[in-house]
């Protein structure tokens, strides 16, 4: 297995990247290889450094870098060399099993689209966050960001994915869904989660468990949480504030240091040919570290595959 | 000063109200008095139990009770005898300064809306959630429920009216309104933000300050947070809930106690000719006793009419 990671993107990067990389190395399971794909004598650079040297991880030269604030589409046709656009060429290729990066995310989700592209019949992809929940399980809350409008069907779509994904990556045998809402009742909410409710209920593919409320985020009601980009982004945004507001306050709790941003590492993007996860800018060596753990497991798992057979 | 309390409303009516109010009672400024409204009988019954006898607080007669699960506006044509009913048209003729309750939500919505009607000039009124901020100040987010759906339009008028509130309720000289969002740059969110930013820009009434996003609710970056009720119920109930959770966990912390739903007690209609209080169904005595107190502060203040000169 071949998990590629970028090395020039966030915050950080490389040296952030670089040595949550060696950090992932030599807890990596023996069937698994990292590909760092940037810059190679910058990461060097970082191995020199570290007394690093290690057949686990691979290097793969790209000249140039996609920045923060570039614009995707852009950014992706002007710099097909960039560390991004190598590593969706090396997907797209299967040359790699899974791409993780924590630069442009809008870069990311373009250069899914445009590489692997969308499975046939999503309508569109999402970003999906992991929501450690209070028992010490997963759940996964889809959309987080890369739609902030989002239709009824689209919004019921996620649901499948998402338990599709959920099912195969934690392997729960029948995933709850819930629908992030105003209340409990069926006739709550906006125009769009009223609408969306009847989608969700007919779907006899999925385990729908109705409404959850905000109040419900963290407390294993639900495995999957259906919400657009916008709500489900500020919600998890939250969610992952608790951690720095309790250790400010000098509160140390297992389940908050769940919260921390730091503790998953990535999100996948769900609903195209492929493995991609997108990290925090911000991102930490301990951050990358742990993405890469999950990233072994989604390939293992290759919800993709499944969710590409159910909607065939 | 007359504070009306609905004896009537919420799951623990009239037990929960009227200890709420026996322990505002001995805490109470002596310029106020409070008004229950209600079954007379029932209510002296828990006075008797307490060995209560005071004439701060006042028994007004309402036979009839909204339910919880009733539809508003049937409801209260209906039942023009119920606590709700009584307590509006008290204060339409202003024999109490504000009508506070813990029952049917939508019934007090509509029963303002129909009673003291919205201000002129208002698009749609709000209810406004406190937030506790992390260096002991207070912010107001509107709406958190009463407006799924918002128009830009409405939108930027919440954070004017909000504004205003808190300006003359927290004496706030010039309060920081800030949009809830998904990004800090102006081009960021979903179609309705990205509309409603320039209005809130444009604006010189207020002292606009960009967007926040949901990592910033407790970070003291706004007093006044725009959003629709759809976003800001959840956001609000997930702010809740976070009491509970470190509660359970053991974990005791002087900011988590203020986001304990008692500990405010109530989110004020803004928007409306005059003072309207509600409160959570689930209300114990003391987050009864601490919306009085916050009640006393809004009547102090009477947000509402600075609020209708602004807009005459």
């Amino acid at each position: 297995m071949k998990i590629a990671v970028d090395a020039m993107g966030g915050d950080f990067a490389p040296r952030a990247i670089v040595e949550g990389v060696l950090l992932a190395a030599s807890e990596l399971p023996s069937d698994a290889q990292i590909v760092l794909i940037g810059r190679e004598d910058s990461i060097r650079e970082i191995f020199k450094e570290h007394n690093f040297e290690s057949s686990v991880v691979e290097v793969v030269h790209a000249e140039e870098v996609i920045e923060m604030g570039e614009h995707p589409t852009k950014a992706l046709s002007q710099k097909p060399n960039s560390s991004i656009g190598v590593g969706f060429k090396l997907l797209k290729e299967k040359a790699i099993d899974i791409f993780c990066s924590a630069g442009n995310t809008g870069a990311m989700h373009v250069g899914a689209l445009f590489s692997i592209k969308a499975i046939e019949g999503i309508l569109r992809p999402a970003i999906a966050g992991y929501v450690p929940q209070l028992d010490g399980s997963i759940a996964i809350m889809l959309d987080i960001g890369a739609n902030a409008d989002c239709k009824p069907e689209v919004l019921a779509q996620f649901g499948e994915i998402g338990s599709l994904y959920a099912q195969y990556t934690f392997q729960i045998e029948r995933p709850r869904v819930a629908l992030m809402n105003i209340g409990e009742e069926e006739q709550k909410g906006s125009l769009v989660a009223q609408a969306t409710y009847p989608h969700l209920k007919a779907n006899k593919r999925i385990h729908f468990i109705g409404n959850i409320e905000g109040k419900d985020l963290f407390t294993n009601k639900a495995d999957v949480i259906v919400t657009d980009g916008f709500t489900g982004n500020i919600l998890f945004k939250l969610g992952e504030s608790l951690y720095e507001i309790t250790k400010q306050r000098g509160i140390q709790d297992d389940f908050i240091d769940k919260t921390n941003y730091e503790s998953i590492g990535g999100s996948p993007i769900i609903g195209v040919n492929g493995n991609v996860m997108i990290a925090h800018g911000i991102s930490s060596p301990t951050a990358i570290k742990n993405m890469i753990g999950w990233a072994y497991k989604q390939v293992q798992a290759n919800a993709y595959l499944h969710i590409a057979q159910a909607l065939a």
